[in-house]
């Protein structure tokens, strides 16, 4: 850590721990392209270059974070097993994780859980336990699991070799990119992949600014980096089914402390970046992944886009996990 | 050209001319990247490689031989431009390329071409005629633009120049592809991709079967093929829109003496490959590019897969252009 951050009381992963990841999950991962577009970075006026992470394995940056984390476990622990909640790409992450250690992963699912994820889960051989679709019902079912198995629960994003392990997808930006970028936007739900940017943008790009974009209807990171301390989610109400989910004690503190601002954006703007990125890069991702063009286009129809004309701007897109069923728009 | 065609009396591409081509439009155009997934090579049995020119500039491959076309000119030929007919892929590209070089492109389009191709062929700088949509009419239009600009025709897929041009492709698939492919299988529709692929094979890797997948509902390639002359397309009926025209005087030779075979698909195997390249590769396809995913689900369904299983197979995906208001199932 600089001299700029040494004030810092909280944790924070720091470069030796984040290249040890890297090293890591290497064997296990994609190293996924930075896509560009000519007639996208006309029509933006800026250069845009999209971290493509909805080619990632499983199809989202969770599988950082999910290998990171299993492959980092104390081998007396490994027998058990590993558990978590999740109705969405860290339950495939981490049952796809366990699966190449050798372990059991078992995993709380709401039963409204769309049949396409659930099978997915299947398919990397997690097991499932099904629990009605309230925070403290899976929470619930979580601890008893737990108590029943011994696993160790892997969280989603609160998680430090979550974040360590999400933290390796920046790393690869500026390990990639053709020129420091000026900005970095990722989409923020619990904040593991933002505060994972943060962390490798302090150490391998600190001249870069680093923004997290939220849906309108889920802006706790918003209000908390606006109150100045954490807010939980109440009732959120976003097509963006990935950004659903409060920060955590551990994420929250480094996007209050790093990040240069969350941005907001609303759903009409997520289904029109969801259809530009595919007219434009021809690539499927998931509506949670498009918030950081979403916010650009928010930005732009507002007035508001000056300081980002004429810049370079990494787009880290999430995820690609979408049903071809539930397309938000008419066909 | 190797002892084993020496007696190919027709025209075919030879390596210098290939590797020409490919040094000319380098600057211009993408090299593809070709993409696997661990599911699906699963699910099928097989290795596939995606070859994605879905990515290639103005979204498709036609962007190769377009270029080399109007790379190739003679100079005297520039400054009267080129003009072509075409409602689809080769339209745009035909504009970038003269757009590229600074001369004037003239397109004649059917009145009820889509507005976004229209849009698109606008961008790049093309000047378009509209007329009547049939073909003797698209024809008579041509002629007449032809005559009032003295411009150069650069036909879609039976000029010398784009054939050579499409050529690039395999020779990249070969170059770029970690195994010698036991099969490759290209989309047909007027044979420029096909043939191309055809010649490029012959010279760099001749072990290799190359497959045409066509459209049942536009099987002219499978007729002539059957038939052993050329049988023009009547009353094509398939949502594979860029497949819908007839081999040429060019192309047919080469298909006819070097290919393996010609697989059709009905279009719900078509949807049914977008489906699956959507779900597992994350990209956008158009129906016309996915028929050699179409055919190998086809072939399994119908029992038939044998000679494709654990093999290795190049499904070129031709391009990208597929407007999301225009989804072929019901979301």
């Amino acid at each position: 850590m600089t001299a700029a951050h040494s004030d810092f009381r909280s944790w924070l992963p720091g470069q030796s721990a984040i290249l040890s990841a890297h090293s890591r999950i290497a064997p296990y991962i994609h190293r996924t392209p930075l896509f560009t577009s000519r007639l996208l970075n006309e029509e933006l006026g800026s250069r845009l270059y999209f971290k493509c992470e909805n080619f990632q394995k499983a199809g989202a940056f969770k599988s950082r974070g999910a290998v990171n984390a299993v492959f980092s476990m104390a081998e007396e622990r490994l027998l058990s097993g590993v558990c978590t909640h999740s109705s969405g790409n860290h339950a495939q992450a981490l049952a796809r994780a366990a699966g190449l250690r050798g372990i059991p992963a078992f995993i709380v699912m709401p039963e409204n859980s769309p049949s396409v994820k659930v099978a997915a889960v299947r398919s990397y051989g997690g097991q499932i336990t099904f629990c009605p679709p309230t925070l403290p019902d899976r929470e619930r079912a979580l601890a008893k699991v737990k108590a029943a198995t011994g696993s160790t629960e892997i969280h989603p994003y609160n998680d430090p070799a979550v974040i360590t392990g999400q933290a390796t997808c920046a790393r690869e930006i500026y390990e990639d990119i053709p020129e420091p970028p000026d900005f970095v936007i990722a989409p923020v739900g619990g904040g593991g992949l933002l505060s994972g940017t943060l962390a490798s943008t302090v150490i391998w790009s600190s001249g870069t600014k680093v923004f997290g974009a939220e849906p309108t209807g889920a802006n706790d990171a918003w209000k908390s980096l606006q109150q100045g301390r954490l807010i939980p989610s109440e009732n959120p109400n976003t097509i963006a089914d990935g950004l659903l989910t409060s920060l955590g004690a551990n994420t929250w503190p480094i996007i209050q402390r790093f990040v240069s601002g969350i941005l907001l954006a609303e759903d009409v703007y997520i289904i029109a970046a969801m259809r530009l990125m595919w007219e434009r890069l021809k690539i499927i991702a998931e509506p949670s992944a498009v918030l950081p063009l979403a916010v650009l286009l928010k930005s732009r129809e507002q007035g508001e886009y000056s300081i980002f004309r004429n810049r370079s701007i990494v787009l880290i897109v999430s995820g690609g996990n979408f049903d071809p069923d539930r397309i938000p728009w008419k066909p």
